[in-house]
């Protein structure tokens, strides 16, 4: 198995992305758990860029065991003396010990965007890698638009990297900067470049832009880069960087290739998932290998074919990296799909003589924007209904949700809720932090001495979706509620047209649930 | 330049995405967009499958000038007489005139799945295709997992694609069902077939579990395919299909292909977010070409440079796919960054001497978890507050909104608003569908006699999300409200811990906006 480096940017690169914004805490965060996974370097920022940078590196020093911390940067600025270059005195203060510099290899960038001579370009190169060499640093250079320069200007191109190998950088890595050219160019320049080169290290730097960045990664790697930047999820400016998330599961499973250890491949989508969160970013289900949708199935003929054989619609087994399969319960599918959900939950529905049925109310809840793909907890209920299992623990009478903002600027969130339970009338209220909080510490508090299980019970996440395409205030909206007691987690759904209702329905299958399970 | 046929599959294949269920009006609708675009085929649908999709194609038959419209179906029955199968009879009856048979190239899915033998599955072929063709239809020959067939029994692959051709097909597709081929393997794959049967039209379908559908459906092209099936957006079970809204642009405008009519390219950014807005999905921002973050800029350096020469950091003119650059406002932009932004509102902040008081502003509200990328409304409000040419249309003194659900299930949502407007005391109440259709008429009303221009301004989405990562419902939300009235339409953002008051910031700065730039 030949060894790749795995060089994750999500922390300078990858924070380029629009919406994301990483306070110097979320850095140490995610730093540690690349460091946990394995990669060989983590890019930590740009210390000559901005504080928050200089900050993280003072912090991060000497942290990690596994990966190698490293510091971003450009060429020295031009026409100008390497030794007082505030920006490469920033790297070198970093303590980083291993540095990544960026510099032109496309002639039209060192005259409209440097506006220097070609020239001073190849010396601001060549100073900069050197200086850093003398300090006894580690130095990947990253040769900025490679491609591209190479289309253009092959021979300029060229001259730029023999100038940083020359200069004593460890590394070569060819950046597609732009993300516009094709995986056929990318073969043809790799392979040539690399052969110009015998025994110098290369990498190769992708972005997304024609969706081609995982696929220009692997190519680079089979054409000779021994190194791949990338982020985790793809996170990154304009349509994101190469996503180490597909790169890393399909160099080591479908290629003969290492970059992590075998075992810590099993943790990628617990990662994906971890860095998501600290960027606040929505996880897209669809991501290949660690989304929730990566080995999700929906038409009834694959749910029917895969519990056959796993194979037959799996491309490798979800084990291999963390994930598992999902079976959708949708109005696409079949009996069997309804069936699987069911196993899922522990239920064995495949002789239930109310199948039929409940497939018919799931079929109507759809029509009406509900979706259980996410909604275990309100499924469950539904099935019980069905089948007449089900008890019904309260009844709501009425509530009353106001939300006040007064003069001074203060705001108010209450709430009452009037329930039937066991024949009592409990009638309730309660403040909260918004109208919803209020709703849902009402709730629990005129239950809690009829069900002391439910105090182990707790919010974990509250999602809110507008469904109507043409969508105004007045439209209809689906909130979806994960809970978790000590043993579990559960997704609860509610629609409706007033989004109080529509968390109201949430909030009290989430309570039913885990009332009806006991 | 060479044509490919673009083969559209957005509503059969991507309708197996999940969360996606289109009705027969959203099918006509789509359909209808398609056609207009220009693709060679529209797939509707499996009559066989569900009564929907028959329902479709009584609709829209003979309806389409462009593009020609597709039912898919698999192969007869097992062991069965061709004229009995109801699934084919049901295709025949849908009126299509190309039909799009999908069957089994991989022996594993004949033996596991179907479970019969590998001879009985080369007639199934043959009988379905030769029907087919008997009755004047054309086929398109779907051969699914023909490369994992290829892989493990090359010699059976083969087999069923020659099969295929000796039956009639009009075209054979690969099908790279399982998503799981890196592109190596399809290169090689492809032109091996291909070489083998001369003379013979190849078409491709990938699938994106590994990240490579596109590049797999580019490279299948450069290796002689003259049709590519896909979706738009990329829509489809698991990880997707291949994404047309990439492919086509990568085809037409990098390779030389050509596979729309050139000047309906435009309108591909249009496309696309029709189709997410009929399928109700957020639109992804950083899909290549036609997303929101594929021209964005946020790095200062690259938005310098951009000002300068365009291809700097932009592969393509964003004009050629219907898209537009974005230069966005967050806490790494430079001066530079907002300068544009500014200048894309009609401000002139260059030489603006308040201009390191705006960006400190923006800064200190990001850090608030605000975000004015997509809230132009409420970045020019900040702007001419800190200009102190902000003028005070009114003055909230308080708000209160309710929401009560009563015993007979009835839900009354009241909001009163008490304005200052000029120095007069204005006290209104509504009731509206929800509370923050109730609080938007509720302003509204309160303002209309003073400035009666608010009439057109109408509210068009309505966006929340939750920003804290342990969200719990206490967490703060976001509420983004788009708004129009006859001549544009601006964003408007409101962040607070109370959902109810961030959209009522949203709902103010929306009416000032419009009143500010009168």
């Amino acid at each position: 198995m030949k060894q790749i480096k795995i060089f994750d940017t999500t922390l300078r690169d990858g924070s380029q992305g629009v919406g994301i914004s990483f306070s110097v805490e979320d850095k140490l965060k995610i730093a540690s758990a690349l460091n946990d996974f394995g990669v060989s370097y983590i890019e930590g920022g740009w210390p000559g860029s901005n504080p928050k940078d200089e900050e993280f590196f003072q912090l991060a020093k000497d942290k990690f065991k596994n990966s190698k911390l490293v510091a971003f940067g450009s060429t020295r600025k031009k026409n100008s003396d390497i030794r007082k270059d505030e920006n490469i005195k920033k790297i070198v203060s970093s303590g980083a010990k291993t540095v990544c510099i960026f510099g032109k290899s496309w002639d039209l960038h060192v005259k409209c965007a440097l506006k220097t001579s070609l020239k001073e370009n190849l010396q601001m190169i060549s100073d900069t890698i050197s200086f850093l060499k003398s300090k006894k640093i580690e130095v990947i250079y990253d040769a900025e638009h490679y491609f591209d320069g190479y289309i253009h200007n092959k021979n300029y191109a060229l001259q730029t990297i023999k100038v940083a190998i020359d200069s004593g950088s460890d590394y070569i890595c060819l950046c597609e900067t732009n993300g516009g050219v094709l995986p056929s160019y990318i073969e043809k320049i790799v392979k040539e470049t690399i052969s110009l080169f015998p025994n110098i290290k290369f990498g190769i730097h992708a972005h997304n832009d024609c969706e081609c960045a995982v696929a220009n990664s692997i190519i680079a790697v089979q054409s000779g880069c021994e190194l791949v930047q990338g982020t985790i999820n793809g996170i990154g400016e304009r349509c994101g960087n190469a996503n180490l998330c597909s790169i890393i599961p399909s160099l080591q499973l479908k290629g003969k290739y290492h970059c992590v250890p075998i075992k810590k491949l099993k943790e990628i989508t617990t990662l994906s998932r971890y860095v998501d969160e600290i960027a606040n970013l929505i996880p897209n289900d669809c991501l290949p290998y660690v989304g929730r949708n990566a080995f999700a199935h929906k038409a009834g003929v694959h749910v029917s074919a895969i519990k056959k054989e796993s194979k037959t619609y799996e491309h490798i087994n979800p084990k291999h990296v963390g994930n598992k399969r999902n079976i959708l319960v949708s109005d696409l599918s079949g009996k069997s799909n309804i069936v699987s959900k069911a196993d899922e939950l522990a239920m064995d529905l495949e002789k239930d003589k109310n199948l039929h049925g409940i497939i018919n109310v799931v079929k109507e809840k759809e029509n009406e924007g509900y979706q259980y793909e996410n909604a275990d907890g309100s499924f469950y209920i539904l099935t019980k209904k069905v089948e007449n299992k089900y008890k019904d623990f309260f009844t709501l009478k009425s509530y009353r949700v106001s939300v006040e903002k007064n003069a001074d600027g203060s705001i108010v969130s209450e709430a009452t809720v009037k329930l039937d339970v066991n024949g009592k009338e409990e009638h309730t209220v309660a403040e909260g932090e918004g109208p919803v909080n209020a709703l849902d510490k009402c709730l629990r508090k005129a239950l809690l001495k009829f069900y002391p299980e439910i105090k182990t019970v707790l919010l974990t996440d509250f999602k809110v979706r507008v469904i109507n395409s043409d969508a105004n205030t007045a439209a209809k909206v689906r909130v979806l509620i994960e809970t978790k007691d000590k043993k579990q987690s559960w997704g609860t759904i509610g629609v409706s047209e007033n989004i109080i209702d529509a968390c109201w329905q949430a909030l009290s299958d989430s309570v039913e649930y885990k009332l009806l399970k006991k």
